[in-house]
């Protein structure tokens, strides 16, 4: 189920990419860029929000994002609550819906939700009683639909022609809501053409990425890129005995100044962060003239506002 | 000692409904009505604590009721300082009067105070040094005076005639700052009958609840009541083998289908929350069309922007 | 290096009082005795921030500092951030600097830094890519620039001709970021006389304390001095036997009213707080008339106020 509009009328949760069509999405980036352009030209704060509650529902650690829909929010003019999950009644006993319809009951409007369980997003959408809407902030290795339209306004404000472009995903796929998500937004916009690469062991089957190469080696699967994605080596997967070593790791998926020289001169690099230097990715490349990151980050904060404002639309 | 006004010109502190008369509680409940009218009707902010700083002095996890207050002032306009215990300078030595002091001395305007000792409100109340004031959150048993004035709230707005109503609170009475809070304000409020219901060794002695009738088979308790309010039964209580078993305590004092049948056919069912399902209360009672639950939770930041206000009325 | 600007043009980050003139510090008390003056006549947040983002990256504990930093930057009408370091990618092994870019990319202003090691305010005032500006919180044993303004500040609401001033500086000096910069502050402001008393091993090398005049004995040093400022005696420093016990130390280091009384009779009192009553000073003192201790609190919040203002005028 999808919770999603498919048609660009009304967008009610937020919670995965998938079917939302390129209409919405669309329709979402121009917004950002909206924001974006009202943002630099006079730095004040909006009133669209104003008298809302935004509740950050954060299951797993997350400054960044936390600290990104935080700033989206409040820069549209509404409240924020950090629910600090630790010391909440949910670690208490009292059920993940009770807590919602307990913010609810104080009119709290909106819920940015990360959980480690893929679905936690998508269930508290499906029991939300009265107007509030849920943004799902990642949850498990299924969605993380801000990732995803940041990433594509990213690469849209450089190349905004998608159907010429040739875009790499590089790294464990197979646990990356990051990758999936991306792939629903570059889909849907029509990219020109879309590649994976993975260690074999943290690749999905490929019936779960339709559309999608697979290429084994990363060199070849750099050849023409126009666009490579890279993404964060999770520490766990070592400990799990995924991955034999970050130097291992690095010798065969680390983009370093050689590789990124197979790809597109003017390639752009990305990555959703937090980068782990030399172990994904070289400091030479992460801070190079090809580097998006911190532009990803910043752009962050616009899409999420872009979402909320959308999502307050009635 | 009751720092409370007993007159209802001027609230200086709130620490308890006991002796606070009628008149202030009515135009406490009056103002939260109000309040609750303005902000369905506006859904802004108001104004009318900008430039003041509301303190989160929480020394007991609360995330329910801390939200709570933190909403109540937010939307007051004013802004809320969550003062962290855990890594605060009372917990390396720092006594609480000098934490309290020196947040005085910034120019904080209330402090909304809970901790698990009986008085603790009232001993920091006796303490302010400027016009800063104090509003008790919870002490120990003693007291929880919002909780008593959003039960009330919330009945009077379904009941209005107060010397009509037959009352009962059932649980866990002996350790209860809710079950004090909630008999000082509706006895206060001319309430016909009080009735409590309790296990032998969670009972007060009597001379504790003058005014109050103790019944101690719930399902005659049950019997003709327009109210009935379900207390929560702390985890402790079991550790210290006060209550034999979950199941046992259920069996005897769970509010469910067939026990609410005994009451009056319209009785509403409160709770102050975190409810624990099967517990006292079961599922299908507590998520029941006689269920006030979620309506106390949102009328609880209404009662509590009410006291905030009345308190910075000069 | 000094980041800070040497003249009083435009000051560009708040890292160290060392160098930076007694122009630059006069205006920034003046700023503060302005704000200070508007603040009690309209009580009203101002609009100067507005729009602006200040993080508060603290790497120890402060609440105290924290939240006069945080309602400086409310009351000037800034959003204020306050990033947990243990739940940030900081902990997870992503680098200061990189957590300083993720946050400049999300256009955040301002960056409020305390960290134990000397030098982190510094370190990353330099890395700072864009117009975002960082003021040092303490850092180490090496400064605590907005300590040294507020208390530069209290003493001249009481005593504005410094020249004519004997200051004594009381306490474990080796330590002390608050003795490093009272001194650069009070040298800058041509303090008449500066004095300084501490066990002989809490006591840096002559050469560090230029223009300070060193005695031994707490009396003989309280002789006619006009200030004193007592520090604050850490527990680690007993743990690691640099002081023998808290009784032995306030036997010859204790600030009572019998040794108070060795000082001009009005003497001020100040202390940068938490006390610890009893070990440095004895309650008499620090609650009686001579004590400034909670006016410095106060005042603390003005002058980062004024820092912040300074900071942002461009």
């Amino acid at each position: 189920m999808t919770v999603s509009a498919s048609t660009p009328r009304r967008l009610r949760h937020l919670i995965t990419l998938e079917n939302l069509g390129a209409d919405m999405i669309t329709r979402l980036l121009d917004r950002a860029e909206a924001l974006r352009a009202e943002w630099f030209s006079q730095r004040r704060k909006l009133d669209l929000l104003h008298g809302r509650t935004v509740v950050n529902l954060f299951f797993e650690n997350s400054t960044r994002t936390r600290t990104s829909f935080d700033l989206a929010a409040k820069r549209l003019g509404a409240d924020v609550i950090n629910f600090d999950i630790a010391s909440s009644s949910t670690s208490k006993g009292e059920s993940l819906v009770d807590t919602l319809h307990t913010l609810e009951a104080m009119h709290c409007d909106a819920f940015v939700v990360r959980h480690k369980e893929n679905g936690t997003a998508e269930f508290l959408a499906r029991h939300v009683r009265g107007s509030a809407c849920v943004i799902n902030a990642g949850d498990g290795n299924n969605a993380h639909p801000t990732q995803g339209l940041l990433d594509a306004f990213t690469i849209r404000r450089h190349r905004p022609d998608f159907s010429a472009l040739r875009v790499l995903i590089c790294g464990d796929i197979l646990h990356s809501r990051v990758a999936r998500s991306d792939i629903h937004a570059l889909r849907a916009l029509g990219v020109g053409a879309l590649r994976i690469c993975a260690p074999a062991n943290l690749l999905p089957a490929q019936e779960e990425l339709p559309g999608v190469e697979i290429v084994e080696d990363f060199d070849q699967a750099l050849a023409g890129v126009d666009v490579v994605i890279m993404l964060r080596l999770q520490k766990e997967r070592m400990q799990q005995a995924q991955v034999p070593s970050e130097q291992a790791y690095y010798a065969r998926y680390g983009l370093d100044a050689r590789r990124l020289r197979l790809a597109r001169p003017d390639c752009l690099v990305l990555h959703p962060g937090p980068i782990n230097r030399e172990v994904e990715i070289a400091s030479a490349v992460a801070d190079g003239a090809q580097s998006c990151i911190l532009e990803q980050v910043g752009n962050g904060v616009f899409v999420r506002m872009a979402v909320l404002a959308e999502l307050f639309d009635t």
